[in-house]
C-alpha cells in the first residue's frame, strides 16, 4: 500500500509541477499588464523547489471519493499550493523565521531580496484566487465561489496567518498543551482541513461525507504536524533540506518539548487512528486517505 | 458639484468604515480558529485609520450607474479597500519603502512589529476574498466569482504587486516616461480599474458599457497617480500625514521629474479630459464620476 502511495503521490506532485511551471510561464500574467520577469522568477523559485504537494494530493484523494479524476481537482490543488508557497516565503523572512535555507535551496530573500521575497508571497497568494477564478478550475461558479470561501477562510486570520501569528506569540511566552494545538491547528491545520473539504465540495459531497472528511482532516492535520515537530529533533538537517532543531533553538514550543519523545510517538499513533476511524462513514472507498494518514506519522522527510 | 461630491465620499467613506469596522470585529473571523487579538488589532491598525476610501466610492459611484445602491455595493468596496490597505502596509514596511508614518499615524510595522505588519497585510488580502465569497456580497455566485477574478488580476503579479516591483527596480535603474506610465497603471492605476470596473459588474453592465468604464478609470488613474506625484513635490507632511518630497529622497522616478512641475500640470488636465470623454456613451448619468476625474486632479490631500 504504501509504495502505491508513494508512487501515487509522486504522479500528483508531477502534474502539480507541471500545471504551476504552465500557470507561472504566462505572460503576462493574468492582470492589466505584464508581471514583472524579476517578481515572476521569485515566484517561481518560491514554488517550484521539489515540494512534495502534499495537500494538492489530499485536494485530488478526497474529490476522488465523489467521481473527480486527478486532471479536474488539479487547478485546485495548484491553488491551494500556491497558499501554501507564499506562506513559507513570508515564514522564512528574517522578521519571522529567519530562514536561510527550504528545501537546500536559498529561501527566496537570500536569493533574491526582501522585498521581492514579501511581493513574491503576496503575488502567489493573491493568484490562488485567481486560479479558483477562472471557469478551468470548475464550470459551475457556484462550486468556484466556494472553494474561494473555503480557502480563504483556511488561510486567514482565524486559520494559517492566524496560526503564525501565534507561533509568534508563543516563543516569548509559554504555551499549554492545549494552546499548541490549537495553534497548530491553525498554522498548519487549516490548510490541510481546506484541501480536503475542498476536494469533497468540486465533487459535490454531502453535507454527511463533508463533516466526516473534515473530522479526517483535522485528525490528520494534528498528525502531519507532530510527526513534523519530532523530525524536528530526529532527523538531520541533510535529510530535510533544511535546518533542524530550530524549534527548540528559536524557542518554538511543540508538544515534543511537553510530552518527550516517547510519549509524542504514542500519541502519534493516537491521531492516526483517530484520522482512519473519522472516515468509517465512506467504507472501503477512502482507503488511499487512510493510507496518507499514515504515511504522514511514517514519513521520514 | 464639487461640494456635493464631498459630501457624498463622505458619507460613503463613513459607510466603509462602519462595514470594515464590523467585519473586523466579528470573532472569530471567519475561519477554524479565533483570530489572535494582535494580529486583528494590526488588521483594524492598518485598515480603520481616516483613509479616503476612494475606491469604495468608485465601485457605488459605478454601480449606481446600473441600479445598485449604495448599501448593496458596500462589501465590494470593502473587499477593495482591505487589498489597498494590505499593500499601504507592506509597501511602509522596512525591506520596502521603510516609512515611518501613514495618515499621521506610526505604520504597523512601528506600531506593532514587523511580523506582525507582514501577517496583517496576508491576513487582509486573504479576508478580501472572503468577503467576496459571500453572499452577503452579491447573491448570484456567478457574480461574485467574477469579482474575484477582477479584483485578483488587478492585485497579483500583472496588476498592483508587479507595479510594486516595477517602481522598486524604478529606484536602481532610470524609467522612461512610457516606463513609468506603465508602472504607474499596474501600482496604482490597475486596483482604481477594478473597482469601477467592479461596480459594474455587480450591476450586470454590458460590454459595452464595461469598455466605456474601463477606458475612463484607466486615464482617471493616470489622473490620480499624477496628482499624487504633484502633491509629493509641493504639499506639507503636515497636510498630507505623511513624509513628502519622498519620491525624490528614494530615487523614486515620476512623471513629474521629466516633465517638470508646469507640463505635468497641463498634463494632468488631459487626462482628467480623457477619462470625462470615456464615458460619452453613458450620458450625463456619469456625471458623478466625470465630478471624481475633476476631483482626483484637484484634491490637495
Amino acid at each position: 500500500m504504501t509504495m502505491t502511495l508513494v508512487h501515487d503521490l509522486k504522479a500528483s506532485a508531477a502534474r502539480l509541477d507541471r500545471a504551476l511551471a504552465d500557470y507561472l510561464a504566462e505572460t503576462p500574467l493574468s492582470g492589466p499588464g505584464p508581471a514583472p520577469e524579476r517578481l515572476v522568477a521569485a515566484m517561481r523559485h518560491g514554488s517550484l523547489n521539489g515540494g512534495k504537494r502534499l495537500r494538492p494530493y489530499l485536494v485530488e484523494t478526497s474529490a476522488a471519493l465523489f467521481g473527480i479524476s486527478p486532471h479536474q481537482a488539479t487547478r485546485t490543488g495548484l491553488a491551494l499550493e500556491m497558499v501554501h508557497c507564499y506562506s513559507l516565503i513570508h515564514d522564512d523572512l528574517p522578521a519571522m523565521d529567519d530562514d536561510d535555507l527550504r528545501r537546500g535551496q536559498p529561501t527566496v530573500h537570500r536569493a533574491f531580496d526582501e522585498a521581492t521575497a514579501i511581493l513574491a508571497g503576496d503575488a502567489l497568494l493573491t493568484h490562488a484566487f485567481a486560479v479558483l477564478g477562472d471557469p478551468a478550475t470548475h464550470p459551475d461558479p457556484s462550486i468556484r465561489i466556494r472553494l474561494v470561501a473555503e480557502l480563504a477562510a483556511g488561510s486567514g486570520a482565524g486559520g494559517m496567518a492566524g496560526g503564525q501569528m501565534l507561533d509568534i506569540l508563543g516563543e516569548s511566552s509559554p504555551l499549554t498543551e492545549t494552546e499548541i494545538l490549537s495553534m497548530q491547528a491553525m498554522k498548519t491545520g487549516a490548510l490541510i482541513r481546506a484541501a480536503v473539504r475542498m476536494g469533497a465540495m468540486l465533487g459535490g459531497a454531502s453535507d454527511r461525507d463533508l463533516a466526516a472528511l473534515t473530522a479526517y482532516a483535522e485528525a490528520a492535520g494534528r498528525a502531519f504536524q507532530l510527526a513534523d515537530d519530532i523530525l524536528d529533533v530526529t532527523a538531520s538537517a541533510e535529510a530535510m533540506g533544511k535546518a533542524t532543531g530550530k524549534d527548540a533553538d528559536q524557542g518554538k514550543q511543540t508538544l515534543v518539548g511537553i510530552l518527550g519523545l516517547d510519549a509524542a510517538r504514542l500519541r502519534l499513533d493516537a491521531m492516526v487512528a483517530e484520522a482512519i476511524a473519522a472516515l468509517t462513514p465512506l467504507g472501503p472507498n477512502a482507503d488511499r486517505l487512510r493510507a496518507i494518514a499514515r504515511y504522514f506519522a511514517a514519513r521520514e522527510t
